[in-house]
């Protein structure tokens, strides 16, 4: 039995990590931490989970980086960097949950993140745990940084199309659609209900700051600098990501050869499955489990390939795709308790 | 492994079914029915489960019947009953999801469904599908009516306060609050996006098909004649079923010693959990899963007990009631392939 | 024209009215108030509201009661207490939407809302803003507590039947179903969109500051003390509050005769629609209105009646009650500013 | 008194144009067709306009046109085309909430619309009903094509960027998300509650009927035959539309210059409200009024202006930009009847 750990279980990643984790097969739960809930019992504070799990959350220090052998890290931005060191020294192995580690370049997470990077060494070993493009890194990494929600939808969309050299990359517009669950657990007015409720909005157009991370993987297949323009909108729904990916095309092709394309480069992937031409992305397919679903479209008369993507982001948005890591981390099957399908309706 | 079907499988509840069937671990899946899409494949009409089957639905015919151990009948109230006798001749044995078989008497039957049965018979046979009421019959029984989604949240709220003796079992009263799949997939007026969103609504009132079934059970439980007021509400949500039941109190009993009673009532139980005293239910945390949470609260300035249970209409009130149901049957572990925590949030 | 100013002017109730008031024929509004956002505009608060008001939020002082003749209280309970006396003797006449000058009996409020009242000679003074039972009084008070949202559908609900003497008062329980909006603009981990959204739960059962409000009106209906049993739920929505109220009935009464009872009671009131029979109330068909609907049932087996009433609980249920009070307490035409149909879908 | 009637009384838009029209100064509701509730009272079909309308709904035939002086047609598109000349010649002026009359190239209308145009002298004559383009016209104007509600929404975006050249008319993407309102009430499985909720999906990717009259308008503001990418979406909400309008721009122009040229651009109208510079469009603050609100940013490193508008499609998308056209077809104050603010929350 593999130990495994979480440092901040109680907010929406850490609760949807440990409806996982309780019925995976090869892991033990040992420690659990929560700054704001030290000293209560986790079914208290995620009552969905009572009977499952009976521990008392405990703060976050260094020894928790000493009893497990994976370590979950779903804390926020910027919080999560000031850890890692000393808890990978504890000797575990880390799938951090946050965006601290996956920009390589410390100069660009320093634009971003307006802090500059307290590890920037640590950067260059950190993996990009997107398993469909680092798999094998993955398999052998020490600290794997969990891709976002935002960018796993996005690359996934984009990344056979900038592959081949089909698509113009600097042509990218990604307008992605997500639940109110993305934003997380603490209070803000945006996310109240009365706020999010029957409305659709726009917000950090051309500021998000999962753009560098999307461009940083864009461009490694592209294999230029890319930057491109990503634009998040807020739904009102709790889980799922839609992503609709425009790219315009350096040649003529048709939707049926895409298609084909896209079947063939996801041919042996567990978790992607390309949609029957003819048909779109739908998060309501997608929720509650590992899965995203991809649709393709070209739009003829403007040469230009139309690709929607959908997830839940909380899975392999963020905690089913961190499992995912832990499996090959663990050198497990792949999709060892990841193997459900999503919940409909 | 153990050969299940299922007739009506494009429904919801047939769709929840085989999203837990699918990762059952001892059954296969041999054959799934829908009139409407007879030559289709399941992935096409519920894409959710694309890449876990590949069946193509069939009509119902006899056949059915003698291909499997398990049959689980997911068709509308009154379509059900004619088909019953033929396919258990075939050799197998039935979960029934409708109403046809849950009645034991069938002049009530025909009050109630404004039909005559075809069967009634077999209603003498057939046993009630509620397994913390009626375990050990549900094992050896042949024909299984699994109970209505309503009928189970408000049996298991009422049924330890009846059995007792502390409850005036005339003067309860059931409102219930359910979301919108409890009216299947056919389409209708009432659950079209636009007139169920943002707005609650009673219906049925005093006039719903659920009543006469929660009246047997209780009244099994009185051992004597009961009727009771059972109010149905529809939510602008998808899942979830909120019954809130009064009942009078014949003493005076605190709230703690009546939480004492319920904790005691459902100890064994492995899909029952009752709340923390000052806790009510939520549906939010039973989201997906078979659990039925229970909470109990007394309003002593008018001696009545006031008990809240939650379930998902679809699980515990549908499909993972009728697999748990199937374990039975077949001598397995109770809580087989029904052990995922709920889905939050 | 009239001068009106609103107290806690960027809360859901406050942005409410001033919806109702902008285009209100006979008012000009003076001064919003707003502690937390003192010094901006109201257009950015509320940007619903950009192009009708350019007024800049200021503190609450004792100016306000000087510079206008209606002033509408939208604060929290407690807090509206302490300045209603210097305000009053600003000169102006007070709509309070908070719960502080409802109750008659200080010692009544002292008990249910864990603080002494500071103005118990103040809570003879005031009248119960309810116009279809206090109309000519609140005509000519100078300061008025406008009903709290349960409050206004149960009693609306139950009037007739305790009037009249048919329905047995002690034996009323109201289960009600309110919209997220009613518990207000503050931020809260139960209002959070993912924590209220796909689920509904009771809360504050037998234990809610509203039912002693209710109990004083129903007591002077049915000229003697009552409690009655009042439980809340929280719905996935923004706006609408459904009560569904139990009434054991003294005698025999059918549903027709029981209509008609309610058609005659109601005859003459403006925002009362007592539904056809045979039709429950839904909230969707008042949301955006002042309207109560009202749907008469009996369940003849057990002889007792069900009342369902549907308001829009930001409405009705809040402001647009408080403009009714205003019009009554101003001699104007009481639809004035609120014969606006209901908004569907 | 102008004497207006409404064919389609009954769907969406029917019912929300007689909310408006019930309180609108200068008009008399005369008759109010529904082919499939012939004979029913509208208030039986649409219970939220209780009180304000008793009308029997009657067919459409030729004498509806003789009796009115502004006809509304939400007919279903080319169901309406039939009835309009012989309509017209009863002497009436109509607005045609279809698409039948918006293309002026009956060609184009055969080749989208999949049937040949069976009025095409008509479409010469008619009027794109688009105030803020198209007022003077629509003033004299006996036909008016009442714009779709995606090109409402994308044409106001993009007009100002394209009148002045600053945006590259080839690049134009629009990235649509609609409330569910938008597909009507007629019954279907996509807009069932349980399958439209909780999820976001997108649809006729680069085939939707509304491209063509995005490309009419831009076109002409072009000056130049133009094509546009346009991708509509399905959002969990009855009603809302937030368009995202990607533009490449020719030139270096920065936010605030921008901004500048939007505000400038739509400073008399109305209805269309340009937000402060950082403040993106959401649908929650037009919801039940006829305002178009505009956010403006440029994505400075892709050199693309990204603009966001947001109307509620049932009002500026559909019936209130009707009563828009009909105010400037009878000469009265433009606004009149429309001057509500948006509903919020």
């Amino acid at each position: 039995m593999n130990r495994v750990s979480i440092a901040g279980a109680t907010g929406y990643t850490g609760i949807e990590l440990l409806r996982l984790l309780v019925r995976h097969p090869s892991v033990r739960i040992v420690s659990l931490t929560a700054e704001s809930h030290v000293g209560r019992n986790i079914a208290e504070v995620a009552p969905s989970l009572a009977g499952y799990l009976d521990h008392t959350l405990v703060p976050l220090d260094a020894s928790i980086g000493q009893d497990c052998d994976i370590l979950f890290l779903a804390l926020p931005h910027t919080a999560s960097m000031a850890h890692v060191p000393e808890l990978l020294q504890g000797g575990c192995r880390i799938v951090d949950l946050s965006a601290d580690y996956r920009l390589h370049d410390s100069q660009v997470y320093g634009e971003w993140y307006k802090t500059e990077h307290q590890n920037p060494e640590l950067l260059k070993e950190s993996v990009y745990g997107l398993p469909e493009l680092h798999r094998s890194s993955i398999g052998s990494a020490r600290l794997v940084a969990n891709p976002g929600c935002y960018p796993t939808g996005v690359i996934l969309a984009a990344a056979p199309l900038i592959q081949t050299g089909w698509g113009d990359a600097d042509s990218i517009v990604a307008d992605c659609k997500s639940g109110v669950s993305g934003a997380g657990r603490k209070l803000s007015q945006t996310t109240q209900f009365c706020e999010a409720n029957e409305g659709v909005s726009a917000y950090g157009l051309a500021e998000h700051r999962h753009a560098p991370e999307i461009e940083q993987e864009i461009s490694r297949l592209a294999a230029r600098d890319i930057t491109i323009t990503f634009s998040p909108h807020l739904m009102p729904m709790t889980r799922g990501l839609l992503s609709t990916v425009y790219v315009n095309l350096k040649q003529e092709i048709d939707r049926d050869r895409l298609h084909e394309h896209y079947e063939a480069f996801y041919e042996k992937e567990p978790f992607v499955r390309v949609l029957p031409p003819g048909r779109f992305a739908n998060t309501h397919f997608v929720a509650g489990s590992n899965f995203c679903d991809i649709g393709v479209q070209v739009d003829t008369r403007n040469r230009r390939a139309i690709i929607t993507s959908a997830i839940d982001n909380l899975m392999k948005g963020a905690s089913s795709q961190a499992v995912q890591n832990m499996n090959l981390m663990l050198g497990l099957e792949e999709t060892v308790g990841l193997d459900t399908p999503p919940v409909f309706p």
